[in-house]
């Protein structure tokens, strides 16, 4: 039996000064251009910053990684798909891949993990109950 | 009868990613160099964000301008010098300078403007205690 | 005889690092979403930077405002209309304004003039014949 | 026989508008971060953006890697050690380190990979000879 694939995508138009002075985007734009999928991802499943923290969550990164295959340039027009990756940990994982709207072209991958943090800002090392409902209810 | 001035200057070395594919400083990167220095003198003379928190205010900016009269490049070294306004107004205001260190030569200025928020962010139309009392010791 | 007004709009929806740990929009970001607003004008009437680039300049900005009537926090939706303000100078000026989408409320107004360089960073005294060009055609 | 360790340290004081709403560093600026202790290695040894630029060759990432093991929060003073990573690939590979500068604890790990491009973009599979020559100087 197979799982519904959760995903969605973004488009982004590079910005002027998201690019530098080699003539391409600097590399540290793409966090934000990974940000902005995940909270379309948010909204479009109900599990927003603004969600969890309601819950009694922070949920900060504690993996980032990116491979930059073909940079991108100013004016470029690209899509970010965002696709939850199902892990038993008390971990929300994504993968991100970016590629041009005009030709299909990967251009950059990348996957982030997120922990769960209580108010304290304790680790949960368990799945807070709102997120296993939300699985259950998503999977 | 002279009152002090109260200024504070920083030294900032321009970064890579802080000039555009024009070979100059992004204009949005200045708003950082002021608040670098607007940190320092926090710092210097007990002014900063946590203190003002503590006394129970937020100082969101409500004016900022800015007047860029030689742009800078990647790997210029420049001092910014920031300076207190006398103000009656319940309001803080700053002058900014940058300059180039090599020659001195201005670059940048610029004005900010905060107001006092409490922590319902209801605008303070009187100078709280606390800022009174500040200004009278630095006078 | 009235003149036509040049004006462009955009929807931004503020992001999640966009907010500062007083739970509003830091104000440095402005200057991004005055810029986003600036880049649709420009593609909206052929005068965006790599047009201005072509023609063989450069249009830095020299001066920029802000003025900052309520802030802004997580997950607003705005509008920034640009409008452009006549001149007989050799400059480009735009002026902006900042609502709510849900009430139209005002929230941020700026203003931000531009000049001419040519591709040696020489100041232009007199308007580039593109731009009297542009400015005939879209009177 | 012992290579020797090619590294560079440098001291950052996090800003007030690097920290989100949640009250710790929003992922995004450890990118800004490595590349000042980047570019600070790239000084020290003279293997910097510049140096590389008028050799003819960009060098872009094409990897990076963020472990995030404790946040960081407004007012915190950490250094950056970056570490050359010996390989025998076209490639520039270094390793990062944060800690907070009262307790040398860690809070963040990273890695990332850079390649060379010539002037046209073309990926170089071989060494460019300034690079070699730059290697057995400093080995």
């Amino acid at each position: 039996m197979n799982k519904k694939v959760l995903e969605d995508e973004i488009e982004v138009r590079i910005r002027f000064n998201e690019v530098d002075s080699m003539g391409i985007v600097w590399h540290g734009s793409y966090a934000q251009y990974f940000e902005d999928a995940r909270e379309a991802f948010g909204r479009k499943y109900d599990l927003g910053y603004m969600r969890m923290f309601s819950e009694g969550f922070y949920t900060p990164l504690v993996d980032l990684k990116f491979s930059f295959i073909q940079p991108l340039t100013y004016g470029d027009k690209v899509k970010v798909k965002i696709t939850f990756i199902e892990t038993d940990a008390a971990k929300i994982i994504f993968d991100y891949e970016i590629r041009t709207i005009s030709d299909n072209e990967l251009r950059t991958r990348g996957r982030s993990v997120q922990v769960f943090l209580d108010k304290n800002y304790s680790l949960q090392w368990f799945k807070p109950p709102f997120f296993e409902e939300w699985k259950k209810k998503n999977a």
